[in-house]
């Protein structure tokens, strides 16, 4: 199978991560609009004209599958980008909540979602969790995150004092959601600061999950082909992808 | 005369407040591209492409001087939005290399820059103040700032940490060149960082007093006429505008 994997920017590279992990696919072709990141402060009609863009842009391959690594275009975007494409198209926010889902039997587990502002605008996990039956769901917007990532700043006093800007009301929840790509890239500070016994929802090991529910893998592809493609700078997301992918 | 004040976004009020103050326009047509900030993370040939296709918007209204209060657009292309316009072109960065000059007597005296990773990357006020004979003079890239303006954090365990990240090797300097027009934002906070003996230069001042040098202004214009135009969310945009240039 072939797969296209799109994000804003780099953040989806988590997602292409898990993928990797997971030996799913024989080709992937990542996309990531540079040029016009970040997607998460910018308003609904601007996000679904981008997102049908990308989608024109995966017609150049030939792929059979989609993955919208974005949690911002997973959130407003999703049902136009399958009304344009000819393949399937997934979004992290429908495999993120249901992720959560099979790890939450208590209905009223406490489920914390973070994400940037329009992710946590569109209220898209609150919905499809309630619709699922779980009641009690706080979400918090954290774009502060993204910025302190793209700095590689992952530990220290900087992220400690966001932490509690962010968190300082909050119980430790028995889920969180982590509805940003960039999000897995500091886990383990999100983990050393809610403790042990909250569940960290990852949308790259969420969309996994999702894909072997639906489809059948027959096959492990060890050494899958992936090209890079993003809007501005590609030089830039190939070194991040070198570090992320492929450093320990 | 009318002038029209270019911006990646909303960090360009910050000038606007400036001409406010010392009321030497009739006429004010702010135009933010809030649908593509930042520019300060894109590369030169984008930001020149975008830089001129402001100046064709600006070619809707009879401007008599187009006003770039953006510092990276200003670092990379004021020279091709001179070729464009129709109208002379000023920037923030040569505005604010010669206020610099003009407060510094002594060409020893230690100067940093502060801006984001494109303007610092471009040297371009380094560049301006050692032709103008100063040698001592250091630039440190500090993007954070950014969304920390932009997340109303002024003050307080962030801001504090995130200053003591950046600055921590660096003495107090003499002159401190705010080189983002987000930063005036967080000046107080800069002042108590490096203490009283640092001269902060502001880029809305800087042009105020750059215009004054080149212009007669015959007249104050107590109440001039403003227009506000953004590339998205005009109505964010002039919230934003009410708050930062008309409370106290």
């Amino acid at each position: 199978m072939k797969v296209g994997v799109f994000d804003s920017g780099i953040g989806g590279l988590t997602v292409v991560k898990s993928l990797l992990e997971h030996q799913l696919f024989e080709e992937i072709i990542y996309f990531g609009d540079t040029a016009r990141v970040p997607y998460g402060s910018k308003d609904k009609n601007t996000i679904i004209r981008y997102a049908i863009e990308a989608v024109e842009f995966f017609k150049n391959f030939e792929l059979d599958l989609i993955i919208v690594a974005c949690n911002t275009v997973s959130a407003y975007a999703l049902n136009e980008m399958k009304e344009s494409a000819t393949c399937p198209v997934m979004g992290v926010v429908e495999a993120g909540a249901l992720a959560t889902a099979n790890a939450m039997n208590n209905k009223s587990s406490n489920i914390l979602v973070i994400g940037t502002n329009a992710t946590i605008n569109s209220h898209a996990y609150e919905n499809s969790l309630k619709e699922q039956g779980y009641s009690n769901i706080q979400a918090k917007a954290t774009p502060l995150f993204v910025p302190l990532v793209e700095e590689e700043i992952l530990d220290g006093a900087i992220l400690n004092a966001t932490l509690s800007h962010y968190f300082d009301s909050f119980k430790a929840p028995d889920a969180l959601i982590l509805g940003c790509t960039h999000f897995p890239i500091i886990s383990s500070a999100l983990s050393d600061y809610f403790g042990d016994k909250t569940l960290l929802i990852h949308s790259g090991d969420a969309i996994v999950e999702y894909l072997q529910r639906k489809f059948d893998f027959y096959k492990k592809y060890q050494n899958p082909k992936i090209e890079f493609f993003a809007s501005e700078n590609p030089e830039a997301l190939r070194n991040i992808a070198n570090k992320w992918l492929y450093e320990k």
